[in-house]
């Protein structure tokens, strides 16, 4: 049995979290998830730690969503960095699902964004644990995580390099 | 018994640590609370963990103002990187009360601003220790500290993703 | 028998990991290769430790491409300092392949510069690990991995230099 | 007896490590002190942690003199995340003693400031040691370094924050 | 007998290494060099690890040659961050002798610029393992590698400073 963690936050503006557990819960079975929410951002890395080491997850699936303010991007880049460096204390990925505010042209966008990142990344989360071969049939293939996939791109000739 | 850290500066221009504390003395029991003031932003992270590791802080609230310069800007991004370490080293969490000086557009409304960022803080921090389905009922509802909440966003129709 | 760890990502728009593998087992022998698909950039460095921790690797080539946007460009460098950091705690390389989308002016462009570079940085992993003099032999020598090599630059004269 | 080191730089244009030495001599006993001179910004932070590790030091007071051009600014940021890292893997304080090269706007100001920056911080220094309760006498005063106090802020009424 | 690590790339365009090894040499004695040649800046920092760690070096000085493009100045940003979190695992100085390319007008500076500013850090980084007191008497001197150097500046008169 795996356990997969989601945290979220109260600034967000969308229910992401409950998003990913239904999605996990039509996917597949064979695991439990469990969730923890914080109030902003920057509150997400540990919270994801604790999942980890304090309740055994797996792997975390971690939602917010930074406002569109410089200062709000200042703090989206140290929850990342926080993010990052939780998987290296623990060797557990930890899927970060950020959906920028000003990434959406309109609220109904947003909330739309929203719950397709998060759906996508569900996916994901359950392919690294499930069915990695899955990921690596897709590798190089331009997915997308929200709007379209943009897919690959193809050389016009083969290119000798030097040695 | 729980410990609340209270961690703040000499160099803000607001007395947030103890609207902190009269705060959380005003919100419940259980606990008591350790206060400890530094003289600027980047003296913070040490402090926090100082509080958890050598006082047994259960949880810590740190309380800065960064100015309105560039290095300014710089040192509450250093500061903030240093706040997520110690919750990582700690498995603690750390709540981050940054008001930016230029936030406000007056000296009064920066006032106004601390002390109801700091209040709504405590809250958060009370809450994440003595009840944290609170936040996760609030989870996505865009909630804000300081300035009001701007809440959720919906979407115009269910979405059907692939898979 | 060395191992080499390969790190790609389903976001990416040329499938460099094959790349790599093909380059490295035409190069030489001694060694098998090992692969590990991420769907992003920011999922790769826990990917190359865990390829190192786990699967014993000694080297690891982490493939990548960034967007064109200022989100993305964080990204990368949220990542870059992520495979900084998984080096730095294994003591082992994990060469960096990153072609940024906006480095090339056509998609095909974008897949010649990343086969290129995913090449040549495929025969520096192997040097790191069999021929490190050939890597000294060329300390100085301004190479590129993708377009061309920029070459040494020359002193007019002798400099005598204070003391 | 308490042990201050204070780190300094061939690069700075001010010799900012004897004014805060003068400083402390002259406020109190109780101590000694212990310098240690590095070339640039970049080799404080390690310098600061061999004083507290290898030569017991309870506090560091770093110095140093960013120049004014990008660069320099980049290399700040480094030497402060360097210190701020010091301070997190040995829970002592290290005290920022930095003065940027284009805060001032003449040499004989940039060596004012410089030495009204350092005495002031050592004195900051002095009290975290030794009188901690003087510094959360001042919390949220709007204390400043080098140039003057700013003072706090006030609130135009009483402000009833919701529950 | 001292030990003196030397890392340098191939991505440069100077061999700033030899030039480092060779300026040694002619300082003085007691010490003996290890060269590690990287692809480029990134890789050094793990270098720079492993000649501490597995060669026992006492200090390591590490030539990098960032280019004038973004991209490469967050790469030398990164890698700086590396080279302080080497010296701070280790408790050892790693000197970081970076010319930027942007920094020179033509070829032959950035290569007379490279070879004098790689000199003058070989003899800091002596200085540091065999004359420390050299420093601390240059303390505040506005010394600079490279380019001339600045020299210090000096107060108006005597400043009383508040207590």
């Amino acid at each position: 049995m795996k356990k997969f963690g989601v945290v979220d936050t109260t600034f967000a503006r969308f229910d992401m979290g409950s998003a990913i557990i239904d999605e996990l819960n039509s996917t597949g079975t064979g695991f439990v998830t469990v969730r923890y929410t914080v109030p902003g951002i920057k509150d997400i890395p540990v919270a994801a730690k604790k999942l980890i080491e304090e309740q055994q997850c797996d792997i975390v699936i971690a939602c917010g969503m930074p406002g569109a303010k410089p200062v709000d991007k200042i703090s989206a880049q140290v929850a990342s960095m926080g993010i990052m460096q939780v998987q290296l204390m623990t060797n557990r990925h930890v899927i970060e699902v950020f959906v920028h505010e000003d990434e959406a042209s309109s609220p109904s966008e947003l909330a739309w964004l929203s719950e397709r990142r998060a759906r996508e990344h569900a996916l994901n989360a359950y392919n690294l644990i499930f069915r990695p071969g899955k990921l690596t049939e897709n590798a190089g293939k331009g997915l997308r995580q929200g709007y379209e996939d943009v897919g690959s791109v193809e050389e016009p000739k083969n290119t000798g390099i030097r040695h």
